[in-house]
């Protein structure tokens, strides 16, 4: 039995953490919710019982086993090491140390021998990454992975929980006939599509996005393979849950669109949906609250030799988030990893 | 001075039509508005008078010049021919003649000299594909196209008003916590995309939607080029007005970002919107009422050699529809072509 320590708790993915914690029965010795001085003292219920939100504080850490943050970056680049410190491992849930050559930056299904050489803190992957790379890497087995192109069409949650409030204060404006009054998203989110994520800050002088450029770079990372071309752009939706994913792929050898069928269809934590012509495709709506990314719409790219194009949808604050840290923290206890070596 | 009648005049295109004709001043010399029965008696406004919409009939283009027609496939099939007959020129924003050898399929600032050899029916291309072809064209010119992958994100209208009347009525609901009860769409459009268009059929054996198989197929013929490699995957966001298309393209020689945008900004009905910093890019608010499409978020694609990534805007009922329909009359008045040979 571990004692887990939750940084950012109040937030979209601390509370899925709760949640999933639960609802995986993890070994779960003692909880601790840790959160800014704003949340501290609010009540959050885990099995039942009622946790009070303790403010984050360099001593938070004290006979603690395990930490799953997310906190936001700057929040782990400076409570992470501390916690380390204090002899905790701790899952990150922020882009901050993920392409850090001494982190791992692991999704299980993909590459969970790289926990194996963890110095204390793991890094979970970007969410659009995650749900790309489970659908990736069982294609990538059989076919070998030449380029990737990938459009994406990403939830509000991802922004967090009053990025959904804004989307869903903003429908009822814009349905009401008055004008939006865009806060956390830079544009109208309301039946609008932003073509820029994150909200602000992160674009590079060749015009990337942060988040386009974390598609491109954890794709390699998790998947161990640089050669891998990738490009990407990345979308927000007027959604609240479930990123959804508009991937081309060139493969190194053939491979038709039934032989990938079979070969997702057997990949853990990938469901393959795909019978349009009986409206069954991965969609938000389908993804939200589930664990599996589901696949579909998958079909031979003509244009090329080895083409092929799919479709998947993810619960960006499950998988791709709060469900894949509590799954490397499982992975860590599996291979008695849970101490800082 | 022309004879005009407009064939599904009470639709979103058929409204858009009649807006059009007047902000254009378009040379209306009587003005007839078709519809079906159920329609037939309703009033419309047209340059401050009223116009009765008259049930569309064989005998209904007596004495018309052009017949502008949106009143869905079957119906162009049936009509189109009759008015030809009866002397007029079809210009028809329907599927149904697209690809057939003898119509011309035209976007005005790609293949204008097409409709030199019409023969009565000038067909209008799907919406998706003249955003993509408007923007497309200009890169051609200098650089060749090779390969274009591209990812739709389309908006309710181009189901027609009952869809974006859905669109409305559902999100309501699931603002309210009521379940959605699609109708039009197969699935929830509230908050949710969905990766089907057109709503039903027209899915064929490899997997492709119709819409994706006019994206390939109406770009090959509108470019006069065959050899341009193409695959679409298309899909319907929670938006009333304007899709929005993120595209790769990979050219034959090689051109720059910096390059792309000055093409463009010389490009007719194209407007580059680049300054992401500032939160400035195409979105389906910017473009809806516009005429012009809307191009941004142009960057190199690394992941090959000769690869640019973009993002366009561009209202699906107007230019995408009822405008580029205009467009095209209005080139056959200049030509002189307002005849059946």
């Amino acid at each position: 039995m571990y004692r887990v320590a939750i940084m950012g708790a109040t937030g979209a993915v601390g509370l899925e953490f709760i949640k999933i914690l639960e609802q995986r029965n993890f070994p779960v010795k003692s909880l601790r919710l840790l959160a800014s001085s704003r949340s501290a003292g609010r009540q959050l219920k885990f099995k039942g019982e009622d946790y009070t939100v303790e403010e984050l504080t360099e001593n938070s850490f004290k006979d603690i086993d395990i930490v799953l943050a997310s906190a936001g970056g700057s929040i782990s680049a400076k409570f992470a090491p501390i916690a380390v410190k204090s002899g905790a491992v701790v899952v990150d849930n922020t882009s901050y140390f993920r392409m850090q050559p001494d982190v791992p930056l692991v999704v299980p299904e993909v590459n969970p021998r790289d926990v194996e050489w963890h110095k204390g803190i793991i890094a979970n992957p970007n969410c659009s990454t995650i749900g790309m790379v489970v659908v990736l890497k069982p294609i990538y087995d059989v076919a070998g992975i030449k380029r990737v192109v990938v459009s994406t069409y990403q939830a509000t949650a991802g922004a967090g929980l009053k990025a959904m409030e804004e989307l869903r204060l903003q429908t009822i404006d814009v349905l009401a006939g008055k004008e939006a009054k865009p806060k956390i998203f830079p544009n109208q989110i309301a039946f609008n599509c932003i073509p820029r994520i994150p909200q602000s800050g992160g674009i590079d002088d060749s015009g990337y996005t942060s988040e386009e450029l974390k598609m491109i770079n954890e794709t390699h990372k998790i998947m161990g393979d640089n050669k891998i071309r990738v490009t990407a752009t990345t979308v927000r939706v007027p959604v609240f849950i479930g990123h959804c994913e508009s991937v081309n792929i060139e493969t190194r050898k053939k491979i038709t669109a039934d032989e990938v069928r079979e070969v997702l269809s057997k990949a853990p934590l990938v469901k393959v949906v795909d019978d349009p012509k009986n409206n069954l495709y991965p969609m938000a709506t389908m993804c939200a609250g589930q664990d599996d990314t589901y696949v579909g719409r998958i079909r031979e790219d003509f244009s090329i030799k080895n083409g092929i194009n799919l479709w998947l949808a993810s619960d960006n604050i499950r998988k791709g988030a709060a469900l894949n840290a509590i799954q490397i923290a499982e992975l860590l206890i599996e291979k008695d990893l849970v101490r800082v070596p």
